[in-house]
């Protein structure tokens, strides 16, 4: 139980030092002027919305709650009806966590943005150090509640291993939600805004006299930190559920604890020693920081496998993991890094018009999803085969593991991505504010480092996403065990394992197509919303002074349609994986996972990756090149930027959560589809 | 061997048939002017690119029977040199017959557009006519090869039904560079036609001052003529091949033959019926004709079953495949159609410009990959549950025979399909050679129906080719067994398997992406050569009379970059196959095809139906809806159309053979990677 214990000491250590860079953002000055009056309208609108969002996410909750205590872990008429109870009380606690990692975000990221911007007045520095705490806040936070969570539960209950799993289905089934949302309402505002302000009128972007301005900079809040938050939670919580369940009847509990603590330690060091020089490159002290941390990662995980006498085979799989992660972080770098050769290329073919940037942007999208895909592959198949020498299921262990080791770092992995939309946030408060253009320099510098950083932990993420779901499957097939007694294989000659394969292919491509029409009817109700202001309110489009537009009633439908878009998509996913079970039992099931993990990664990589891009070749073009601002060039480019929108910002992120629930949902209700089922 | 003979006996019908309708289609009058002088530019161009490409493809043949004699059906020097030298005859030949399907095509197609364009001068009936007749030389050219072909070397050799693969592997192998070769061609002219005619200049399609026009009728020939006729017979072949593998040890190959036959029979029925009334409505004729061979095929095998005393399981399981086919057919009719939902609404995002535009297409062809995917998943494992019953390989023949039945009708599907080109090309011969407003008009309906029609062969081709991939993958199994005497499991658990899977998942992207940025540099390329030609030729663009653009300039441009550019795709598909049974063994390859079967049918069914709703989006604009031509939306509805483009036509249909080729390139390798790999 050491390790364990050490989890919660950890957790606490992190809890403690989110609370003390808290504090020490919420001290930072705030510029004079109406820039406090704007960052309070964020805030409002950005709790505005989750607190609409958490409304209807409680029903749901609520519902499913009542689902797990009736079927899991085993159908209550049949089993222990405690261990339902139980059941249903850690799902209930991972969505509340899930909930609260949302919350922490906002709250630090509506505080930090401001003090960010005000702090560019000194210089580029203290407005890194407000973004970079801001962001690290929420990672401590959101880390330590999955570790201290996870470990918790099995302090508690030891012998319960499956409770995680429905813990990991809190986390998971809230953060699909809350990703969803968060994605939708952020690019309905960011559209719209930007085909009115950039396109038509030829205004600057955060222009105050636009009324999407504000319904833009909150939907970072909910989109980039509220959602990519649970996001994360979510997958750290599935890595760890999976490692757990597999690691139970190999008694190897602790050695998951240890690797966990570690790497929050590894992050916490890595986050209090973060620093940018007056002049220094922002982006490279971002990457800078994760390539430290993975380094403290290594060495503390080697002692400490060495003076605990863990098997050395798991520590290489753990590291096997992680390295892998940055090898894809660096490859997405390569196709979506503005001084690489697909965004000159992309950029290149903008001058051809949009039709070129949308064809060259795709090709070069799809062409991305090979290396990390191979990656993943790699990754998996080399710690299984690390661990095959240990026997049983050590190998599905082994890949869990280097799940795991991905996600070590994930602590720095957060404060890095939320970094992103404060700084981003910190631009538009500066432009809206007035607070000139030596500010603007300064956070057009940070914002531009945090896409950097973000090309590198989204490759993480979706890494990590793909081999944790590896892992739920070894999880699937040990549940469907302790159920049957019989180890079910996955054969894909078998034709319900086939027939699951194809429908569970087609789950990623229906779920994201679901979210980017809804981005596409929401910003075109907000596009007509803006058109009847500018038309209707007197002096608002030559900026006469007093004369201000109606933010709320942007922020309201960008607030009304996200909350309206996001059960369905999310809602068919889950329909069609209790289908697929009910008529072909858990091999379809099997299979069915299989192809969903293998499409997801797909759509995920194609869609993260492509929108990058194109937004990439579009400050490529911004830059100067190939014509410059207000070129048809730039146009085109626009076009690819907005197309890429949804993609890298709604549906690209949203399917790794996707695929979590997905195989979450399998897991929790194989013992009822290996009872019942049509065709086996 | 009755049905095997009688197979012959139809197959010799059909090419009298053929012959038959190429007299008629050549006697008919051709109407006065420039036309018949313009239609033999569009043939020798098209007989040009057509030499050039089988050039290459010669070495690339010659290359590849070298390795086939080396090592299949097993290592040289290893097993019987006969069997590796008839192996690579018939190779030879399935790429001699498939260089044939496409020569044929493209003799009849371009004497037909010619003569429907002048037949249209009398009406819409007599132009139909033609435009169909010489579709339907090509349909019964193609399948009395394909069934004849496997059909001799049945007879001739008939212990070794793997000899069918090496043919098989002939056909695929050249149909992929077809494919590819054409694929490129016609999309670089079709895309700089329309951007500089239509978009830059304002002139109509197919106007004679436009350097590309020609260029553009030509690739209609060799990428839709040509190349379809190469895809569909290899994927009747590779049907035919995966059935006899499989079929041989159970002795089942006379049903084969027979539904082979009688499918063929019933297609020759149904062409020979094709009328339509002159107020008639062609797109209704052509479905129509589809419906009516459907109807006799099920007849005709009905009774055959019963009087040759098949087992009535295996008509169920062909007849099932049949069905779905249609109904792939009519959903994916109901995402392209200009009169349903998608095409409207395609056509209303076009109101909000081009980045709504891609971004609805885009989704509704994410949604249209379900109902096919899922379809193609109920015939497989309908079928496989039909033959069930019957125990040993027979369910995975069941999943053969579904195949076998989704392609049974092939030869009306190319008849419909070869129409199509034809009368585009028609339509362009119409408006270059001045005959009128009365004959655009005709050959403007007859061109609109050739896409409705396409809409359901398309539906036709793709699940065809998903079943086929099936059954293939059950073939290489067989073909393993019959090596290793082993029957090898793809268990997805297994992580060779499952790394297999990966990287097999990847490779449609890559494959579709170079096909893709061909086409991009191509078109840009011949872009800046009709600038040049504007720019230099005095008069070119006011339209002098006697100035002539320089036609075969943008003629050589496609050429050339489609030969240069067809080779690396297709290569790359084979040569990571190669890699991956090295280094994987046969259970990676097995995931291999898996995956790409999987993210191959995804990414087919995307393209072509994003492609074709973009297509129809723009035409139901132009039909007068939201602003008609020259409309902002319409603006928008043209940039959605040139990404569908190179989706639709290009890359979309390329991912069918790609998928075949890899399977066929797994059985044919099967032996070499049982024996050596890294890992297994």
């Amino acid at each position: 139980m050491l390790w364990t214990v050490i989890s919660l000491v950890v957790s606490a250590l992190a809890i403690g030092v989110a609370a003390y860079f808290y504090k020490w953002v919420q001290n930072l000055p705030v510029a004079e002027g109406n820039i406090s009056q704007i960052g309070q309208l964020i805030r409002n609108g950005a709790f505005t919305f989750l607190k609409r969002e958490y409304r209807i996410l409680a029903v749901f909750v609520s519902i499913v709650s009542i689902l797990i205590l009736l079927v899991f872990p085993s159908p209550i008429w049949q089993g222990n009806a405690i261990d339902n109870i139980l059941a249903a009380i850690a799902y209930i606690i991972g969505s509340i966590f899930s909930g609260y990692a949302g919350y922490v975000g906002i709250s630090i990221a509506t505080i930090a943005n401001v003090r960010s911007a005000s702090a560019a007045k000194k210089g580029l520095a203290p407005s890194y150090m407000a973004g970079f705490r801001g962001g690290a806040v929420m990672g401590m936070a959101v880390v330590s509640a999955a570790l201290a969570g996870a470990a918790l539960l099995h302090l508690i209950i030891p012998e319960k291993a499956e409770l995680v799993m429905a813990f990991s289905f809190g986390a998971s089934s809230l953060a699909l939600f809350a990703k969803a949302g968060g994605g939708i309402f952020t690019k309905t505002a960011d559209i719209a805004a930007d085909l009115i302000g950039k396109v038509e009128l030829g205004i600057p972007e955060d222009d105050p006299r636009n009324p999407a301005v504000i319904a833009d900079n909150v939907g970072d809040n909910v989109g980039d930190v509220a959602g990519m938050g649970a996001d994360l939670f979510d997958s750290q919580v599935a890595s760890l559920a999976a490692a757990l369940v597999i690691a139970a009847p190999l008694g190897q509990i602790e050695v998951i604890f240890c690797f966990g603590a570690l790497g929050l330690l590894a992050s916490i060091i890595g986050v209090l020693s973060a620093r940018v020089g007056e002049n220094g490159d922002p982006g490279k002290a971002l990457n800078g920081g994760t390539y430290l941390t993975c380094g403290i990662f290594v060495v503390l995980t080697l002692i400490a496998s060495l003076v605990s006498q863990f098997n050395m085979r798991i520590w290489g799989a753990t590291v096997l993991g992680m390295l892998v992660g940055v090898i894809i972080g660096v490859t997405s770098e390569f196709f979506t890094g503005d001084d690489k050769k697909p965004v000159a290329k992309v950029a290149e073919a903008c001058k051809s018009g949009p039709a070129f940037t949308i064809l060259s942007g795709f090709s070069y999208g799809l062409v991305s999803i090979m290396p990390s895909i191979i990656g993943i592959g790699i990754a998996a198949l080399g710690a299984y085969k690390l661990l095959e020498p240990l026997g049983g299921s050590y190998p599905m262990f082994g890949i869990s593991m280097a799940a795991i080791g991905m996600l070590s770092i994930v602590g720095m992995i957060i404060s890095n991505d939320a970094y992103g939309p404060i700084v981003d946030n910190a631009r538009g408060l500066a432009e809206m504010g007035n607070l000139g253009d030596d500010v603007l320099e300064i956070t057009d510098k940070l914002d531009s480092a945090g896409n950097t950083a973000k090309a590198i932990t989204k490759g993480f993420a979706i890494g990590a996403a793909g081999l944790t779901v590896i892992a739920l499957l070894g999880a699937f097939q040990e549940i469907v065990f302790s159920v049957t007694q019989k180890t079910i294989e996955f054969n894909l000659m078998d034709p319900l394992v086939f027939f699951g394969t194809l429908v569970g292919a087609a789950i990623p491509a229906v779920f994201s197509a679901m979210l980017m029409l809804g981005v596409n009817r929401n910003s075109q109700k907000m596009v007509d919303e803006i058109h009847r202001q500018f038309n209707t309110i007197e002096g608002l489009k030559e900026g006469k002074p007093g004369v201000m537009p109606e933010y709320e009633k942007c922020i309201d439908i960008a607030t009304v349609g996200a909350i309206k878009e996001l059960i369905p998509a999310g809602l068919t996913a889950i329909i069609i994986t209790l289908i697929v079970g009910f008529v072909g039992g858990v091999q379809a099931m099997g299979g069915f996972l299989a192809g969903n993990i293998v499409t997801g990664l797909f759509l995920a990589l194609l869609m993260s990756n492509a929108g990058g891009l194109w937004d990439n070749a579009k400050k490529f073009i911004e830059a100067g090149n190939f014509g410059g601002k207000g070129s048809d060039a730039h146009k085109a480019a626009v076009i690819g930027d907005t197309v890429g929108d949804p993609f890298k910002d709604t549906a690209g992120p949203s399917i790794n959560t996707q695929i979590t629930v997905v195989s979450l949902v399998a897991s929790i209700t194989a013992a009822v589809f290996a009872m019942v089922s049509l065709f086996s």
